[in-house]
């Protein structure tokens, strides 16, 4: 039973998710800020943590599990800064300066799907795995992997919205909607992609419509490149896109065909469908991880 | 100063060099065997150790560095076999029993290039980085990891060269080489698809033929690929089709266009050219690596 009242900050591009308490399943009060300008939405942000550490005793870590990209170098200067993002006036802003000059305890930070790869690993869909990636497909593609390697030490979070992919035969027109690359996977397969590409949400279009293969051969591609590189024991697929369940057995079948066997722990009856996974934790994973993370910094971990 | 003499395997598809030593400096005796069926050169590498034990006295533990798929799961009943695997005759083969049974000291085991990629962070041209990957580019397409991460709890070791790339516009027809895949990585840039495709080696071809742009894209967009899943802080770029340099710069350059500057560390002047590297060790870094893994297994690690 952990004692300590932590902190947890879920940063999103719409919203950030605040909450107090001893653990994920132990929350003692919990807030939900709109996301705007970085000084407006940190200062309502600090002012929960303020109230809430009145009401209920010291804070004696944070968790910050925020959108990116972040600067996670160790000894880098700019540590806990945002770098250059699309969401507009957040580029450079200090995330976590804020809470070290204000508080003073330790802080555990990540990216917010390397948060909810942490929550899904310890309470969700991989519990009994030993390693995930969990890859959120919504208005952005990105994936975070539990346990967490080389902290402080790489070149930057993975990135793998932005790997380049093969185009699907009936989807060679469009140029994709990314700003850097064009047709990546992010250009490609993300929410405003379907949606300039479709003229509505995935879930409006029939099951017949072309929409959900070429997906899945975007996504299927993707896992298979998350299998051959980092290799995790389950891939965890959450978000927006993912949500109605309807589009994970297209992404399953992609990826199978991408691999075509040779994988061979995923060739066992059932393997490859286990393999690439729902969510256990739902929309609960970012704030879940957040905690988690506070928990580490607290433990010294 | 570490005085245990250790043993030291690296198992390629045409040799296995085998040495004993006290590190891979200090070297006391080393051989070369071919690469036969496996009961023979196993048995020719049995009788290397066993002749240089009473040569040289006890060996205390052993590092295998060798070629693949490798079951390398933590738990596995096949912990040490080759999967299915390309060379005649090896798939299924116990590496590790024959040493276990005959010894029964530690033994560290990884794949050749995860091998090569720890004897580069330590030895080589990774020394003033903190995560490497080692890409190896010859017959096979490979990357290895250092420091290794998930050690036992990953689905399969990376096996980068079986990634799906785009195809270059003016390598449109080629189907590529891989009997699993066709056209993925090592189907496509290997040395056997360079030598059907233009009847030669690299290096026998005019700096002008389109195969050296064709070539680099394809490397260009595995090591893109890297970087944004697992993102080291440096990647070492080995195997024989790099061997002479003058591949290199089109392989950055192909990077350089597939990651238009999304990864900020990489946009200061020369920071691509310095994270894509050319292997410090040379052909030493696979012996290398099977010492160092010699030596965390004697060390606990």
């Amino acid at each position: 039973m952990n004692d300590a009242i932590l902190g947890a900050i879920e940063g999103g591009g719409t919203k950030f998710v605040c909450a107090v308490g001893f653990s994920a399943e132990r929350v003692l009060e919990r807030v939900v800020i709109p996301t705007e300008g970085p000084a407006t939405t940190l200062a309502a942000v600090m002012e929960f943590f303020s109230s809430a550490e009145r009401t209920h005793g010291p804070l004696r870590a944070f968790g910050i599990a925020s959108f990116g990209p972040l600067d996670l170098r160790g000894g880098s200067p700019a540590f806990g800064r945002l770098m250059n993002t699309p969401k507009a006036g957040w580029s450079g802003t200090d995330l976590i300066g804020v809470f070290r000059r204000r508080w003073g305890v330790p802080i555990g930070m990540d990216t917010d799907v390397a948060g909810a790869a942490l929550a899904e690993l310890k309470l969700g869909a991989g519990r009994n795995v030993r390693s995930v990636a969990y890859v959120t497909v919504g208005t952005g593609i990105g994936a975070g992997f539990a346990p967490a390697f080389w902290t402080g030490a790489r070149l930057l979070h993975p990135e793998v919205g932005h790997l380049r992919v093969r185009r699907h035969s009936e989807d060679g027109e469009f140029p994709g909607v990314c700003p850097f690359h064009g047709d990546c996977v992010e250009g490609l397969a993300g929410g405003p992609a379907i949606r300039l590409r479709w003229g509505q949400e995935l879930d409006a279009l029939d099951p017949s419509h072309p929409a959900w293969a070429i997906e899945g051969h975007y996504l299927g591609q993707l896992i298979a490149s998350i299998a051959l590189v980092a290799s995790p024991e389950r891939i965890i697929l959450g978000g927006g896109v993912m949500s109605n369940g309807r589009l994970l057995p297209h992404v399953q079948r992609a990826a199978r065909d991408f691999l075509n066997g040779y994988v061979e722990p995923l060739n066992d009856g059932g393997a490859l469908e286990r393999y690439i996974a729902s969510p256990g934790l739902g929309d609960q994973a970012g704030l879940a991880g957040a905690f988690l993370l506070a928990e580490q910094a607290n433990s010294g971990q």
